[in-house]
């Protein structure tokens, strides 16, 4: 009895959070779905600076871009790479959005990249659409102004999405996480201190590609190619069954970079036709439901025990108390 | 009068908090207090396994350790030199805590620092308490139970306490953030490449051990201490003026340890006799108490709301809704 009453109270939320979308007309959407770069980059700026309601106003997406995540240290080649494969694609008549993640240093908020060349062919084409660095002092904030920021290029259409990431550790995981296929840039040669650190990023990549394989560093990089294919053999296999490939690239002679592409479509076809693209999806969509309500939980929360937590502080900085104490009391009596 | 009805509502919540502490007695709590290491061991494992509602039952901390943080990343030398310092430290007659932050890797689950010798001499001094490794999937998880281990560790008298972490990035910003006085170690000659990766790092450390200064690589360490003073000079100044020092260490050799010890010693003095061991202290227990009050909040709202959470997912995953209107809903309707 008590059970069916839960059911039909669930089928009952379910059949509002269909009506539930807010379908007031934003001129904003309406412009970024018809392709207008300029109003894309407004609605990116919008989420970046803590404006998201509006997102709810986007149906359920029904075109699916491919998205690719791009790491690598900062000198390991992204962006030349991303120019190149950006360029082979647009060539092809597709629609490429690149974005980079890219979190300010704990310290001088400033950005760990520096100053670059930022794929100045490729922002130039119409087919392109370049969004140099997100901005933010959390990893956290970084990462959901990213992932709305893709939600808005493939409610724009767009065919490919890119994401850049410099390689730190955990921005790294938040992309992996939002993206279908990820692809790690190594330099050969760059010493085996860097392996320990690369280990954990190996082990969620979907690719690899040795940069820089040109001139006098051609044969370095093949031989890296033939020990990273080694080497991730010693990984646990993924449950899909497909293995990491590993190639070899120049994109200032511009080798590879059509393998790369082929690599990249075959990963995605294998996963794709397994139906685990977009079980994959489902997955992160489920993931940032809960991320959302955690957020706005928390802000309900604060702005519900104001006094109660300035309370606590109070306690806390005059000793009178201790956190464990202060945040059971405040839970208990909120 | 509005204001004035505020205040009297904080005083009284003070006034609450002071007499909030749960007091019931806790054997534990008593025997780690005492001394007893396998009791600290026991009160660890409990908080690594999720129960930490006790811990409310310590008093406002009365005695402060020195917390040290220690960074490297693996084969820098971390194990080798805690236990030459924490063997220094002992022979002096203090007593000396070692926890490990080691956040499992995110596909395997396993240890990304694999087998090594422990610090047997250590683990085995009648001052000394080892704790080799905390468990865990998230690093969020890793980072609260070695803080609630450093209070344990505080909670038995231990006169300084060393955290361990691999430099993976993230994990250092955390531990930075539970120590008085934070250690990075390099190896001489690691490659260009790294430094990228250790930029974040450096900006957060108080001062840099160049390890394995001995035999060949005296000269080139000797050589890298230059390079590093050099090279933090050119990062922001700190608020309280003290530079990062750096020094060349041997633990094999032995050499070194006694003046790595004279320069945190000096560093903690420095700070400690500006009050800003102490404030920084008041700072994290205000971030702690603000990181409870998040969690627990977030747990009773998924209890409370269990039928519109599962109504939403099966709208999410049936395409009926987005993520975005999803939440919306139920925080609007909770």
């Amino acid at each position: 009895m008590k059970e069916s009453s839960a059911d039909n109270s669930k089928q009952r939320a379910i059949d509002q959070l269909k009506k539930a979308r807010n379908t007031g007309d934003d001129g904003l959407l309406l412009a970024i779905a018809s392709g207008n770069r300029s109003a894309l980059a407004q609605g990116i700026t919008r989420v970046e600076t803590g404006h998201s309601d509006w997102l709810s106003q986007m149906p359920p997406t029904s075109k699916k871009s491919i998205r690719i995540g791009i790491s690598g240290v900062p000198g390991a080649g992204k962006s030349t790479l991303i120019e190149s494969l950006g360029m082979l694609l647009v060539d092809q008549g597709m629609r490429v959005a690149v974005l980079a993640i890219d979190p300010a240093s704990p310290v001088s908020k400033g950005s760990i990249l520096g100053d670059k060349t930022r794929m100045e062919r490729l922002s130039m084409h119409e087919r392109a659409f370049v969004r140099p660095s997100s901005n933010g002092t959390t990893l956290g904030g970084v990462t959901k102004s990213t992932r709305e920021a893709m939600h808005l290029c493939e409610h724009a259409g767009y065919d490919i999405i890119i994401i850049e990431t410099v390689g730190v550790g955990q921005s790294e995981i938040a992309v992996r996480a939002m993206c279908d296929y990820f692809l790690l840039l190594l330099l050969a040669g760059a010493g085996d201190q860097l392996q320990g650190i690369k280990r954990g990023i190996m082990e969620i990549c979907d690719g690899i590609a040795i940069t820089k394989a040109d001139g006098e560093n051609t044969s370095n990089a093949q031989n890296a190619v033939g020990e990273f294919t080694t080497a991730l053999h010693y990984f646990p296999a993924r449950d899909h069954g497909l293995m990491p490939q590993v190639i070899a690239i120049s994109a200032q002679e511009n080798r590879g970079i059509d393998t790369l592409w082929q690599m990249i479509q075959h990963a995605y076809s294998y996963l794709d036709d397994r139906g685990l693209v977009e079980q994959n999806r489902q997955t992160q969509y489920l993931s940032w439901l809960h991320e959302m309500i955690r957020e706005q939980t928390v802000a309900q929360f604060y702005l519900n025990n104001k006094t109660a937590i300035e309370a606590a502080e109070i306690s806390i900085k005059s000793k009178q108390s201790t956190p464990y104490v202060a945040a059971n009391y405040i839970l208990k009596n909120s």
